[in-house]
């Protein structure tokens, strides 16, 4: 014997889940069934709300519950600046910063014609379209820095300049608190690039 | 902004997981919401089915999901033999070796009067019962060397006693494979204090 068959599908199906291998998956399943029935049902129940009830705001396609998300319902968030990041997370990293005031646009993915991600799918139309509306002033972007980041961020770059609108980028150089012998020579050499002027 | 509601709802949620902090629970609501909504309706499904349909077995208590557990209704095991564990977990750790052919009584828990755990919530009741009705030949301890895991070793032992079964303990020792330095001195003293002949 081994588990039930409801035990073994629950196992399997904890794997579905980022960071859970096999053995993971079994300890949730029995800690659940021993002594989390009703956290289980909770889980459960909290899923299929989430699953069904979370779609994408019509403005910046961030997660929504209605027609628009959060902060673009906020009124005291600043319409003219908009920050283009890959995906909900990246919009948390930003917001966690408490430095941000404007507005986002997320593109859920990154270009990768060879995947069929096209600028379509990245809803970079919509977003041509918001350029074009006159309100935004500055894109700043905020796409990760890898093949696809740099492709998606010059495709970007070329549909803010046909709006006329101007486009930044946020900065790349050491992070904070770090050792700079920790730091790896790419961001080295790109801080080192991006060197400024400094006074007291 | 942070989260949305039933974003919020489901990463707190996960965090009833064991081994599940709130940043894992983020990164597995963001990634079922991202890429996984079929997967996170699956695991919903499952959860359900398995917190409602999964019972307990009428004669040794493992998890079971009609009358008898599959290894009480398998005509190949030894009824003469039983094993005594803390918890279903622990069945699938002998069921591991290999090694064991016997039935086994699952206590879901230990002996803890503190805790309002007694004799009855180990369904010890069950276990006289069963030794009385004569077809156990030998009790076999698996419980815990903790101090309640103990308690409940010396109870079942006297359960036994009574009625004339004889009891063992699986053997306590240096684990396989192990190195001796990385052996705690506990350990170390239980095995040599259960050291047997050596023969070639």
């Amino acid at each position: 014997m081994k588990h039930t068959p409801l035990v073994e599908k629950l196992i399997q199906s904890f794997t579905c889940l980022p960071g859970v291998g096999p053995r993971s998956a079994q300890r949730m399943a029995y800690a659940l069934l021993e002594r989390g029935r009703d956290d289980g049902r909770g889980l459960a129940a909290a899923l299929n709300a989430a699953m069904d009830g979370v779609k994408q705001c019509r403005r910046c396609r961030n997660y929504a519950e209605q027609e628009l998300c959060p902060v673009c319902q906020d009124p005291r968030r600043d319409p003219g600046l908009v920050c283009i990041v890959a995906s909900p997370a990246d919009v948390l990293a930003v917001e966690q910063s408490a430095e941000y005031r404007g507005h986002y646009f997320v593109l859920m993915g990154e270009l990768s014609p060879l995947d069929g991600v096209g600028p379509r799918e990245l809803g970079l139309d919509v977003l041509e379209a918001r350029l074009n509306e006159g309100q935004i002033q500055e894109l700043i972007l905020a796409t990760g820095t890898t093949v696809e980041g740099e492709a998606t961020a010059h495709y970007v770059l070329d549909l803010a300049r046909e709006a006329g609108v101007s486009v930044t980028r946020i900065a790349q150089g050491v992070p904070m608190g770090g050792d700079l012998e920790f730091v790896d020579g790419a961001t080295l050499a790109q801080a080192l690039r991006g060197r400024r002027p400094f006074s007291s």
